[in-house]
């Protein structure tokens, strides 16, 4: 039986996407956003949402370019600390001890510590309402090699984060259950 | 070292949504998309991003609503066949034995064996690409009262499935790491 709990932003699972910009200054900046995902194929786009009080949010409408970072496991601490602190007040990078690199085809810096970056320029921008969506082309991805995998990374290397809006929990990657574009193969009608 | 592998559509997390609409005749059908996420707060909005030629596409232009189904581990391979197969060649509830129930608030189908299910009006849609993103204002989610949480649902009863891109992999939700807010305060600089 199902019950309704009403028109609230749950979703699982939502990422926990580090999102790397510099200010007018050219100070690295990174904060922690959980509305986002994929958005196209072709071009390669991810879009991420942000409240304009966000500091992030007037560095992307001035340098339009953005790294998603993706923390492993180990980093949760540092993770959940870049989306309660303001760029404004604190230099995060001193805080945590990471280091910020200079992208090498976006004007935008990444984590050097974490396994798996994509590096984006912002190609619209949309206001939804209290989040405005910013897509970004995917210019590259970059990968430590001790997480790649055959066409891209091994998830479970990677060991990226994930967090329940609901419950405000963060999670790791669980079981592999199967093979996508292949276990529902026998579901389909015989021709 | 870091490696750059191209420009690529890999995140993680991806999610597993099971898209559900009516076609022009009033026949449910679902299909699966991972590239989407909750995208504002206030009002409550999920994106997704479908490609024109799907047959959801031409129903949710006509529509404009739909419902996103989140399948729990044991459904795996219904998810699966419902990114494989079209609506237009196949009644994909036939084929898997689902239910589909009319939602009370929205015109669209949603399933009532998953255990997550959220009800949402597109309010806006923009082609990126190869793909274009319908935004959803979240009108009401529905629960089974089995994986009832205290403020949503419990992720670790819900068992929702992730997606990787690469290896095109189908994961669960593993352990608990931490709470959000709380994890990152030690970090933050003394006032």
């Amino acid at each position: 039986m199902k019950k309704s709990i009403g028109a609230k932003t749950i979703v699982y699972p939502t990422p926990v996407f580090v999102v790397g910009t510099y200010d007018a200054q050219g100070r690295p900046n990174v904060m922690t956003a959980a509305w986002g995902g994929i958005c196209c194929s072709s071009p390669p786009c991810l879009a991420v949402a942000l409240r304009e009080a966000t500091y992030t949010y007037g560095n992307l409408m001035q340098r339009r370019a953005f790294t998603v970072n993706l923390p492993s496991e180990p980093y949760v601490k540092e993770a959940d600390y870049f989306g309660i602190a303001s760029g404004r007040d604190e230099d995060k990078f001193a805080a945590t001890g990471l280091t910020p690199v200079k992208s090498d085809v976006v004007d935008a810096p990444y984590i050097q510590e974490f396994p798996f970056v994509l590096e984006c320029r912002v190609i619209h921008h949309f206001p939804i309402g209290l989040h405005t969506q910013f897509i970004g082309e995917i210019l590259d991805i970059k990968v430590e090699e001790e997480v790649l995998g055959e066409k891209g990374a091994d998830i479970q290397k990677v060991k990226p984060i994930l967090w329940a809006p609901d419950s405000r929990g963060y999670y790791g990657v669980g079981a592999f259950l199967g093979k996508a574009f292949s276990l529902g193969r026998e579901l389909l009608a015989k021709k």
